[in-house]
């Protein structure tokens, strides 16, 4: 464990994806890792990228790696890929787009899974994010999966969102009314090149009006990712972006408020290890078939449990 | 509270409308309740009544409300209003189409948020359902928003799950693909008397044949609330599923596994409480200053805290 995180800290990509890996399998070392990476982080600048599927997303990131790049930044990739909330196994998405990037030791990309968290930004995704940080990983930019819950969940990873939207598609205005227009930093018009482009602009512009004025008004950029043209423009939003964070009050209680979730979310997974153990030994002693004849009632139950285990 | 719990186990309608309200509004004396209340289930017959909106949930559940009413039962019915997750309050939906029984004593219709479990099932409905039961109602329904999770959750609190289908609504396939099938205990094609109904009910019948054969064949029952046909035939599948789950192994694992869900779900809430108090205290002392310069990580500190509340 030691060498590993010293060859991942040193840069070595095939540490860091099994690092990764490690924090993906739930294994009892994960937590044990994760203390040793937290020191590290705090560093990158964590992007995230959200939007319907079919938006271009992957292309669009593709483009905007190459400009990290070229100002010399190392970029660590995490695609969130739809998985089944039955079967528990990721699809695996081909990102056939971002190969240009494949054999760059710059640039590492991983797809995830999206299990467990009904179709949203897992603890693993978070915890990745923190890995590619710690490993020296200048900008790591996580693109969703564009449905549903990811898209609002990203805000709680990300230190700055682009919604990438694009002309023709009839959900824009769905997008716009399930609350993911508050959470973008950034807008993104993808595609600009085709018809109805500005119209999304404007429609963007106008909802962004009756949302009301805000300390940092969200820009509006027009991108053609097929083209490579407008993308050197949402890589300046994102550094003025970066700045207004790391001045500003707002800024500072994102940092505090995505503290709070984190800290959150990892008592939740320990409370849950807890009941988890506390019951298994109840069950065994046959307190189900009691429960079952009304002998006794799972609310007198847990309270007894908890006072067993709680000081 | 002794005199208010006499009264609803006395068959008050308005002193069970109370005790639901204070289940509902989570005050510490609702633990204490429930465990009075908890002795005396276990007698109800409680169904769950899923599908999209605009399947006529509500008029079938008025219908099928009429016939156990002619056998003599009482019946309770909660109807699930879908709450917004930004602003947390209930849209008290209308209800309009169970207003035949509105005056009737022996029919209580009682309509709950869905805040706080993603749409679903809440622990307040489950409770709302274990009242009803111990006052005397024969019957509970359990009305689903008809969107996500909450017809998935459906399956933990309710004895007997119905899925409502129509024709003519292409979202048939969706529920079909999104695992909802597998816990329908009985189909009910509302509108038989619509264009398409006779498709629908084949689909199912090939869906089924397709999941392969278990001990209970969900029956596909064809239903006109509106001419008021094909309920009779709901009920008795009713009462044909209800004899099969108290005969079988597969009725008593059922109970069981329901049991399981009951008391982790207490245990998370109460050690939840706990952590909560520990988390507030440790946050008043500044710990989000430590934890933003990196001077500690929420992995430690999370053990700390659990360490601190566990013997």
């Amino acid at each position: 464990m030691e060498e590993l995180l010293k060859r991942a800290f040193s840069g070595d990509p095939r540490a860091v994806g099994r690092l990764i890996s490690l924090v993906e399998s739930e294994t009892s070392d994960a937590k044990e890792l994760m203390k040793q990476i937290y020191p590290r982080t705090g560093k990158a600048q964590v992007i995230g990228v959200t939007g319907s599927p079919g938006a271009g997303k992957s292309t669009f990131v593709d483009r905007l790696i190459s400009h990290y790049k070229n100002d010399g930044k190392k970029v660590g990739v995490i695609a969130i890929d739809p998985s089944s909330p039955y079967t528990g196994g990721a699809i695996l998405g081909d990102r056939l787009r971002m190969q240009s990037h494949a054999l760059d030791s710059d640039v590492f990309i991983r797809s995830m899974g999206s299990r467990g968290n009904l179709g949203g930004v897992s603890r693993a995704t978070h915890e990745a994010a923190l890995i590619l940080d710690a490993c020296g990983y200048d900008v790591v930019i996580i693109e969703t999966v564009g449905v549903g819950q990811s898209e609002v969940d990203i805000v709680k990873i990300a230190d700055t969102v682009c919604l990438v939207l694009v002309p023709g598609m009839g959900d824009d205005v769905q997008i716009m009314k399930a609350g993911i227009m508050e959470i973008a930093d950034i807008f993104v018009i993808n595609k600009s090149d085709k018809e109805g482009a500005d119209k999304v602009a404007s429609d963007v512009q106008l909802m962004l009006k009756l949302i009301g004025e805000k300390e940092w008004i969200p820009p509006v950029v027009m991108v053609s990712s097929y083209k490579n043209t407008g993308v050197e423009h949402v890589k300046a939003a994102l550094d003025d972006h970066a700045t207004y964070l790391a001045s500003s009050e707002e800024g500072k209680r994102r940092r505090y408020s995505k503290l709070e979730m984190e800290v959150e979310a990892i008592l939740r997974g320990e409370i849950s290890l807890l009941v988890e153990k506390v019951w298994n030994k109840e069950r065994e002693s046959g307190i189900l078939d009691r429960l079952a004849c009304r002998d006794c009632d799972p609310y007198t139950l847990a309270s007894e449990i908890i006072t067993e285990i709680v000081k």
